[in-house]
């Protein structure tokens, strides 16, 4: 039976999302059956990078003003510098040809790296299913737990 | 044999904290033997919201006077807007019916979890065992150690 | 086979530091084999706190210039206050004999515990080997997936 390793992705920052996808794509690599978890912040690396219509009260639209929308517009943990970090690790990223948050993502789907929105703080911050991107799962902390219980390397970030 | 769990929470961020206390009591609903390790600004979560007479030096004192005190008093690790994000979220969870940090750490003594603060970061903190809250055990890394050696599921948060 | 035990450390905050190596310091001391491994930010740890004379492009010097030079440069995650906070801690650690950041990492390496600098990150943030501190092993996410697989306690700091 193959290895399992699970990733709760508590963060929206740009650099622990880069990290979290850096070690479930490896792990996937290895063989190992991946899933990450997105609750809180994390959901924000899994929003659609264009508005989305939806029908919401208003702290849930003061949320979604105030949170990133998607991979692309994510700040980092450290020397965020009012943006200007998060264009220096994308420009070093590129000339090192290292892979971007975006094609992390897409490399994570292709390994079959499952992706599970959590519904619980999707609920809480007013996030819609139409406002992510596609190809996740949706699930709470017992869906989590069932995973981590048979884990190997169970991180949260 | 029960499977075991730890979480150390490191951080005293109120997201943080009722993400934690949320795996806490899922991994305890599914009869897992859980135990949380409080340490640094982890231990905020555990104060009680009134002060407390102690004999203390003055940068224990400083300590006291700079960290929230308990649960009902932590920030938020983004969107804090100097107090209105914890406000925005304890609302957002209050209309979802979602059980408040307080309450959750009712739930978690009531399910057995155990709740233990890390004796030596209280004494750098300055923090004395009649500032926290009650039915906590007291320990350090070793016993951390001991139950994680044996735990299925340990997170850092 | 003696236990194996991993920290990804991610951050350069000197409290989160403290508390990694404090955890691989004990599960050094319990004969576990302990890997932790730097990436990101948590690499300044490992910088020597002099400046050292390198080849390096203009991004990579600035990197360089904003990120904090070594153990004893570090800031907190929380109440650093403009680098009050880190020395409110190192006043209060020393007046309880707690060990240092530097003494804690120079324990660390007594006991064997294995410190592995990221390759890609180094690359990223522009980080020469010369840099950093001697005694490190220098690998990247294969190695620490590696050793997590067959780690009884993983964390990610």
């Amino acid at each position: 039976m193959a290895d399992k390793s699970t990733i709760v992705l508590f963060s929206g920052d740009l650099d622990k999302a880069i990290a979290a996808f850096i070690i479930a794509n490896g792990a996937a690599a290895y063989d190992h059956e991946v899933t990450i978890f997105f609750t809180f912040w994390g959901l924000n690396v899994l929003r659609k990078d264009k508005a989305v219509k939806t029908n919401k009260g208003l702290l849930e639209k003061a949320f979604g003003w105030m949170m990133p929308r998607g991979a692309k517009k994510l700040g980092l943990s450290k020397l965020n510098v009012g943006g200007l970090g998060p264009q220096m690790i994308k420009h070093v990223m590129k000339k090192h040809n290292a892979l971007s948050l975006p094609q992390l993502i897409e490399l994570a789907k292709e390994q079959g790296v499952k992706l599970v929105a959590c519904t619980m703080t999707m609920d809480l911050l007013g996030l819609k299913q139409e406002e992510l991107i596609d190809d996740l799962e949706y699930a709470g902390v017992a869906a989590y737990l069932g995973d981590a219980s048979n884990g190997k390397v169970n991180l949260f970030i």
